[in-house]
């Protein structure tokens, strides 16, 4: 039975990373934790698994197809498709013991069982936000979470991104307003996807749905409305007859507006965009996309917006948030794809220690000091000729190597030598200390992402 | 359809927290990843799902019962039940490159279908260290296992611990000696549970398996042997009787307890057992299992040991390996259980900015102040009356409140109040850092465990 081996394989669409890359997908993830943090959300994290009907309570068929669903025992199970519907179940289960606003993230995997092809992933981290009212929820939460999109993509060393912002009461009070609101539905989808396929394109979708030419003509003019959200936005008070929700629509979109450039977001890093619907129903009022600015054929990074309900399925308690999600994995892979992650941040350790005589008294020694200032040693503890103890050096890609041998433990010193620089110099242990800190210090300051 | 509502519920068996025990379990996870780094040991994450082959390919029956497994299109799938398998997988499928010894941690989510009961769970996290070697690894690897578990619990603050030692090549040695050789996998497991079912029962059971009354009694007398570390090995040596493997077991066991201590692991906290045997065949060395002094009967909380090959299943590499596991989840139950958690280390937010007029133009350059200040800081938003601000503050249990009001924003200072002490005062915004400083750092010393 030994010897009928297995062929070990990974499933595909499911990443699973080297370690130097490992590093640097966590890197970005704790990143990302950090700043939510900081900007008050506090961490969730619910199991993979639920009860099917709690997941799909309000899924379509298309979601249905896409899952990973099974029975064991008398059990009907589904593995989490998105981190929403989950939030959702703990809100409405938990109601008594939150305190609103709930504002919380979630770091996690999600599955969905697509058709695999490169780029896709069937598991892959979700990192989303959410800020979520009880009954209502002031419109300057809408203007926080576009700031902590830049100030993450910022804290990574992203600068080359735009955070599109919109509001889909403009759109639905346009609608509205050209009485064509039994297509609104539909019509979002094909504004939103109007940037992938054209404007020709979409016209002719819109007039084959039933919409007269000219309403369909007024509509593209109006999405395309472009200028500083100064000029947009009375552009698009110009444009009101009076229509309430279009109104409501400008005024949350002006107070958004208004409070983003107060979170400090630089006026480069955002911009109103009426073509941004969001192909989701489930919003109602203010909608975001983020997008590169050298590379806008990769689309949305980061999405959400407003909602008026999210938890209608389990509850009747009126709870409207507002929150985005980041496609954590996609995002690792496109950034490694277009170059843009800066290795040399991921040591793997900081300080390698080498053992050189069979007392590994001094060598422990040396590498606990360093533990406890939080250094991270790791000691080589195998019996192999010099040659290869360095060979492992290299490869491990460690930028410090500290010999201990016989001079070292008689002089109580530490050779040590800099794997980046070449240079070798034989100190007491705490100088030691000083020249890594320092040289790592310099590591240290560099981002993640390098995108110029 | 709307009105069709679901009941919210979170399958049993499946750990989901409230946002200030999150806090406290994630405090928990980042200090153990932390000390990982810290020793050299790089991250891994690997799928949760994979081939059913691939999980499966030692698995024995009792394993397959208990697992989640399903099919989707011509896919046959298991939810993984441990990091070890996957780490095998890992290590055969990337041997090329790799470099090794590879030290990797990971701490992840495993699924296991048992039946549900108070404490045990279904979903859990482990938190698993390996070092592996190619074709071998040094023995002093086995000692630092130990060290790095000391210095884990010791960071989180647990002193009520014991670090049990012991070797199977010295059990394995007496079942040599005394001739009784083809008991061996059966007779470990019953001296593995000689504590849980006393030494009358496991004699009777030894005796049962067809083992003589007096080898028995020789066998008990020898796991019972006690004392010193130093006192033990010398009893030991007494026993041997030229028996090579046995002999083999007491120089490593020798070795590991000898490097244990110059990796500043104090006496009090570890010591040789010669009934740790651990139930799986699977262990060929160095053996360790950690139990809380004073509730011995919660059983091991971190065990592990040294194995010969890892994944002999998938490649005819020879990869050694020591490494151990702690069941995070579990063990965060117990913490709970035994009240040794320190509440008061997981604050939801350092700093509720409260505005108190209309404009947010200062409460929010305030609150930015505060975060690139690496402070933690939310800002309330809702239209709401000062009593319900205020209950708002309590009830999320934030240390400062800050007040930006009228007289605020004209002086540019803040109103601040501790919510610990009660005291509130009007300081300028930089002074206010300080006072939030210098609180936050007494709680920021306090450890996570406190079980005196």
């Amino acid at each position: 039975m030994d010897n009928a081996r297995v062929k070990a394989r990974t499933l595909s669409g499911f990443m699973e990373l080297m370690p130097q890359d490992q590093l640097l997908f966590n890197k970005i993830a704790s990143t990302l934790e950090e700043h939510y943090r900081l900007c008050g959300f506090l961490p969730l994290d619910t199991p993979i698994l639920e009860n099917s009907d709690v997941l799909l309570a309000k899924a379509g068929g298309e979601t249905e197809k896409q899952i990973y669903r099974f029975t064991k025992g008398d059990s009907d199970l589904t593995m989490r498709f998105d981190l929403t519907v989950p939030l959702a179940k703990y809100v409405a289960l938990h109601y008594n013991d939150l305190v609103f606003p709930f504002k919380r993230y979630q770091i996690g995997k999600v599955y969905r069982g697509e058709r695999s092809q490169r780029g896709r992933f069937r598991e892959f981290y979700q990192a989303d936000i959410d800020i979520i009212g009880d009954g209502e929820l002031a419109i300057t939460n809408d203007a926080e979470i576009p700031s902590i999109i830049y100030g993450v993509f910022s804290a990574l060393g992203l600068t080359d991104f735009t955070i599109r912002i919109n509001n889909r009461k403009i759109l639905f009070g346009l609608f509205l307003m050209l009485s064509i609101e039994e297509y609104a539905e539909e019509a979002m989808r094909i504004v939103d996807k109007i940037e992938k396929i054209g404007r020709d394109k979409a016209a002719g979708e819109l007039r084959d749905m039933g919409i007269a030419a000219e309403k369909v003509e007024l509509l593209l003019q109006f999405i395309a409305i472009s200028g500083s959200s100064e000029e947009m936005l009375s552009q698009l008070r110009a444009f009101s007859r009076g229509e309430e929700l279009f109104e409501r629509g400008i005024h949350e979109l002006e107070c958004v507006v208004k409070a983003v450039s107060m979170f400090g977001v630089p006026e480069e890093s955002y911009k109103i965009d009426l073509s941004i619907a969001r192909g989701l129903d489930y919003y109602t009022g203010t909608v975001y996309e983020t997008s590169f600015d050298k590379h806008p054929e990769i689309g949305s990074i980061c999405s959400g917006g407003r909602y008026d309900n999210l938890a209608g399925h389990y509850t009747d308690k009126k709870l409207p948030g507002v929150g985005v999600s980041i496609g954590l994995t996609r995002l690792f892979f496109i950034l490694n794809e277009m170059n843009y992650l800066n290795r040399q941040v991921s040591t793997p350790v900081d300080v390698l220690v080498l053992p050189m005589t069979e007392s590994y008294e001094e060598a422990i020694a040396f590498a606990s000091l360093l533990r406890t200032n939080h250094l991270n040693a790791q000691i080589y503890f195998e019996d192999k000729k010099f040659k290869n103890k360095m060979s492992y050096a290299n490869r491990i890609n460690v930028p410090f190597v500290a010999f201990i041998g016989e001079d070292e433990i008689k002089q109580r010193t530490v050779s040590l030598k800099n794997f980046i620089s070449g240079v070798q110099v034989t100190v007491s242990r705490e100088e030691a200390l000083s020249v890594i800190r320092g040289s790592l210090e310099e590591i240290g300051d560099t981002k993640i992402i390098n995108c110029t």
